[in-house]
C-alpha cells in the first residue's frame, strides 16, 4: 500500500515537473519523447486521481488538458501495433482509412470527456470548477459533430451498400446505437447548459454518470466498428464502391481529420448498380461475429432495378414523366419557366395563384404582361442576363392570401443563361406558424 | 318645346302605369310585348331625365331597375339586326359566340352603369340615395368581373393566335386600353367605398363623372371588338384554334353568360401549332381598318418552334433535361421523391436543407430513417396509400433556420398512388416579410 502511494507520489512529482516545463511553453514533441517511460506507465484508470491532485494543488485545467493531449497520444502509440494491423494497406485518404482516423479521435475525445467530468467532480476551488467546465464545455460541442460527421457519412453513404447485400440488421443495430450516443451527448450539453439550475452536488453527481455512460458508449462504438464492422466493409467493397463514397463525403465533413485527395482510378458505383450476392471469397472474409450472425438466415440481396425503361436521368434520380407532373403538380409553389429567347416554355400544372393555360406556351413573356409594365419585365431580365441580379422578389396581399413572388436567372453547368423561373406561392399559412412540431408528435 | 314637354308627360305616363304593373308583378314578357311602343320610341338619352323623375314620385330603385332591364332588352332587339349578321352562322358555345354575347352584358351594364350614376346625382332623398347606391355597387362589382373573365380571355387565349401572325399590335393596343378599363372601374369601386369621407356633392359629381367615363369606355370597347377585333378573328382562326381555346375557357370563366359544350370534333390547335402565313382569302376577309393598318408595313409571322429535339412533354410545356435540372436547382423548396415501392428515386439538386446524396438513390425510405422513428414513416405511407391522409407537416427551428417539412401522396390520371412526395423549405425569410411590393415597385 505504502509502496503503491509512493509510486503514485514518485509519478506526481514526474507529472509536475513535465507540466512545469508544458506550462514554460517547452516542445511538447520533446517532452514526449522524455516522458514517454513515466507516461506509459500511468493507467488510465490512475490518471484522473494524480490530476485530481494536481489541480488541487492550483494547476490549471488548460495545462492539464495539454498533458491529456500527451498522454492519449503516447496510449495511441502503445496500441498502435493493432492500429497498423487495421489500417493495413489502406492508402490516405481512403474513406475506411479516414473511418479508422476519426475513430482515434473519438475514442481520445470520449477520455478526456471521462477524465475532465471526474476531475469536476472533486475539485473545490471555484475558479478551477470554471475553468474545467468550459473544457467540457469544447468537449461535448465536440463530440455532437461526431453525429453529424462520422456516424452521419456511415448512415448514409456506407449503409446502403450493405443493406443490398442483405445485412440490413447491421446498418440498424449500428444506427439505433448511434442514436443512443447522440441522445447521451445532447443530454450533456443541455445539462452543461443547465447547471445554475440545481445545487452544485446535484449536478456535478448527475454529469459525472452521464460523461461516463457517454464515454463507454462512444469507446464501446469504436469497438465495435474498428472490429466487426469496418472489416466486413473490408471484405464487401470493392474500390468503385470506395470511390463513389469518397465523392460524396464532402456533404458530411469529417470528425477532426481532413483527409487528402483519393482517387482509384475506377469508375464510381452506386449502390443501385454493384452486384449485391456474396461471393464464397467475400463470405469468408468477413469477421467471425458476422458470419455467426448470419448462419441460419438466408440473406436477402436487394437486386431491384433503379433505373425504368423510359427514366429521365436528372443527374440526382431517375423519374417517369408520370411521376415528373405529379411532381410539379404536388409543389407548394406554382412555376413559370421561361427560356433564353424569353419565350414560356413551360408551367406547373393543378390549382394555381395566377392561372396559366397552354396558349401561353411559345409566348414571348413581353407579351404575356399589360403593356404597361412590360418595360420591368424588360428590366429585369436584362439584369439577369448581364449576372447584375440573382433575383426578384415581390409580394402583395389578394384576398385571404399572401402572394409571394420569386423571379430567378437559370444558368447551366458552363454557366451560361438558359431562362429565367417564376415561383409563386401563398405565405399567408408559413405567418401563420407557431412552436415546433416533429415527426414523432404525428398521429393520424 | 311645349309638345316635346308634352310628349315626355306622355312617355312618362306610360312608364308609370307599367311601373305600377311591374311593382304589381305582373309578367315582365306580357308587358315587354305590350309596351314594345312606348319604349321603343324613348331614346337612351331621355331614359335618366325619365327616370330621376319618377325617382322624385317615389319609384324605388328596384322597379326602375327592372324597367331598365325591360328597356335594355328592348334596345337590344332594336340592334338585332346587326347581332345576327355579326354572330351569323356560329354555333352556340363556340367562343366568338360567347364573345359577342358577353359584350351585350356588358353593353346592357354599362348603360346601368350611367343612368342610375345620373339618377343618383339628382335624388334629393337619402333612403332613395343609399338604393341607389346599393344597386350601383352590385353593378360595379360585377362590371370588375369583365375583367378577370372577358378580357382576361382574350388576352391569354386569343392574343397568341393574332401575335403568331404578327398582328401584335391590336393586341397591344386592346390590352392597353383594357387595362385603362380595369383601372376605371377599380376607381369607381373606391369611390363608392369612400363616399363617407367627402362631401355628398363632391362624391356624386365625382361618381357621375367617372361612371360616365368608364361607361363610354366600355361601350366603345364593345363597339371595337364587335367591329374590328371578332371580324378579324373570324377572317383568320381555324376550327382547331377555336377548338383549343374552347378547352381552356373554363380557367377564367364568363360574364354572366354560360356557353354549353361546344365540339367541332377537330384536334385543339395551340398557338404554336399554326402555320402563321396570312393566305390571300385570310387578308381579303380581314376588316377595311384592318387592311388600312397592314398597309406598308411587313407581317412579322411568329414561326418559332416550341418544341425542340430531345426535350420532355409535361403536358403544361416541353423542357430540355439542362432545363428540368436548373429549374429544381433554383426551386426554393427542396424535394425528395419516394416511389410506389417506397424506395427513394430523386432528390432535387444544389444547396439543401438536409443533406442528400446520391447513395439515397433505390434505398428503402424505412431504411433512411433513425430506426427509432420508422413506424411513424410506416403509419404516414399507410394512410397515404389508403387515401386516408392527403399531407403530413412538420415544423421545427434548426439554427436560424424555421423549417418546415411536408409530406404529399402523389397519384396518377388513373388515380393511382404512385409515390410520396418530401418537400423541405425554411419559412423564416417569409415570416418576417410585411406589406407590399409588387412588380412597378421594382428597382435596378
Amino acid at each position: 500500500m505504502t509502496e503503491l502511494l509512493n509510486n503514485r507520489e514518485y509519478k506526481k512529482e514526474q507529472l509536475k515537473k513535465l507540466l512545469r516545463r508544458i506550462h514554460e511553453g517547452e516542445s511538447v514533441e520533446k517532452l514526449k519523447e522524455e516522458f514517454r517511460a513515466v507516461l506509459s506507465n500511468i493507467s488510465p484508470l490512475e490518471i484522473p486521481l494524480i490530476e485530481q491532485e494536481l489541480v488541487k494543488e492550483g494547476i490549471s485545467a488548460r495545462d492539464i488538458a495539454k498533458m491529456c493531449d500527451l498522454h492519449v497520444e503516447l496510449f495511441r502509440e502503445a496500441v498502435k501495433g493493432t492500429d497498423e494491423l487495421e489500417e493495413k494497406g489502406l492508402p490516405d485518404g481512403h474513406p475506411l482509412k479516414t473511418l479508422y482516423q476519426e475513430n482515434k479521435e473519438i475514442m481520445k475525445d470520449a477520455e478526456m470527456l471521462n477524465l475532465y467530468a471526474r476531475t469536476l467532480a472533486t475539485t473545490k476551488d471555484e475558479r478551477m470548477r470554471e475553468e474545467i467546465l468550459g473544457v467540457l464545455e469544447e468537449i461535448v460541442s465536440s463530440l455532437r459533430m461526431v453525429g453529424f460527421t462520422h456516424y452521419n457519412r456511415e448512415e448514409m453513404l456506407i449503409f446502403p451498400y450493405i443493406e443490398r447485400r442483405g445485412l440490413t440488421a447491421i446498418a440498424t443495430v449500428l444506427w439505433t446505437k448511434h442514436d443512443e450516443i447522440r441522445a447521451m451527448i445532447k443530454q450533456l450539453a443541455e445539462l452543461l447548459g443547465k447547471r445554475d439550475e440545481m445545487p452544485w452536488e446535484d449536478f456535478v453527481e448527475r454529469f459525472k454518470a452521464k460523461a461516463s455512460e457517454a464515454a463507454f458508449a462512444l469507446s464501446d462504438m469504436v469497438f465495435r466498428e474498428n472490429n466487426i464492422f469496418y472489416p466486413t466493409l473490408r471484405a464487401l467493397l470493392s474500390e468503385g464502391e470506395w470511390k463513389a463514397i469518397r465523392m460524396q463525403e464532402g456533404e458530411m465533413g469529417y470528425y477532426k481529420v481532413n483527409p487528402p485527395a483519393w482517387n482509384p482510378g475506377v469508375e464510381p458505383l452506386h449502390p443501385w448498380e454493384i452486384n449485391p450476392e456474396l461471393s464464397v471469397e467475400q463470405l469468408l472474409g468477413l469477421p467471425k461475429e458476422v458470419q455467426q450472425a448470419l448462419k441460419g438466415q438466408p440473406l436477402e440481396f436487394d437486386k431491384s432495378e433503379l433505373r425504368r425503361e423510359g427514366d429521365i436521368d436528372l443527374g440526382t434520380g431517375y423519374v417517369s414523366v408520370e411521376e415528373l407532373k405529379a411532381i410539379f403538380e404536388a409543389l407548394p409553389v406554382d412555376i413559370t419557366f421561361i427560356d433564353r429567347d424569353d419565350r414560356v416554355r413551360f408551367f406547373s400544372p393543378g390549382e394555381r395563384i395566377f392561372v396559366r393555360t397552354p396558349s401561353v406556351l411559345g409566348r414571348p413573356v413581353q407579351l404575356c404582361h399589360p403593356p404597361k409594365s412590360v418595360y420591368v419585365v424588360n428590366k429585369i431580365l436584362r439584369a439577369f442576363k448581364e449576372g447584375r441580379k440573382k433575383e426578384a422578389t415581390f409580394w402583395l396581399k389578394l384576398g385571404g392570401r399572401y402572394v409571394y413572388i420569386k423571379y430567378v436567372p437559370l444558368f447551366n453547368e458552363k454557366g451560361e443563361y438558359i431562362g429565367t423561373l417564376e415561383m409563386t406561392m401563398d405565405i399567408a399559412p408559413y405567418k401563420k406558424i407557431e412552436g415546433e412540431k416533429r415527426l414523432l408528435d404525428w398521429r393520424d
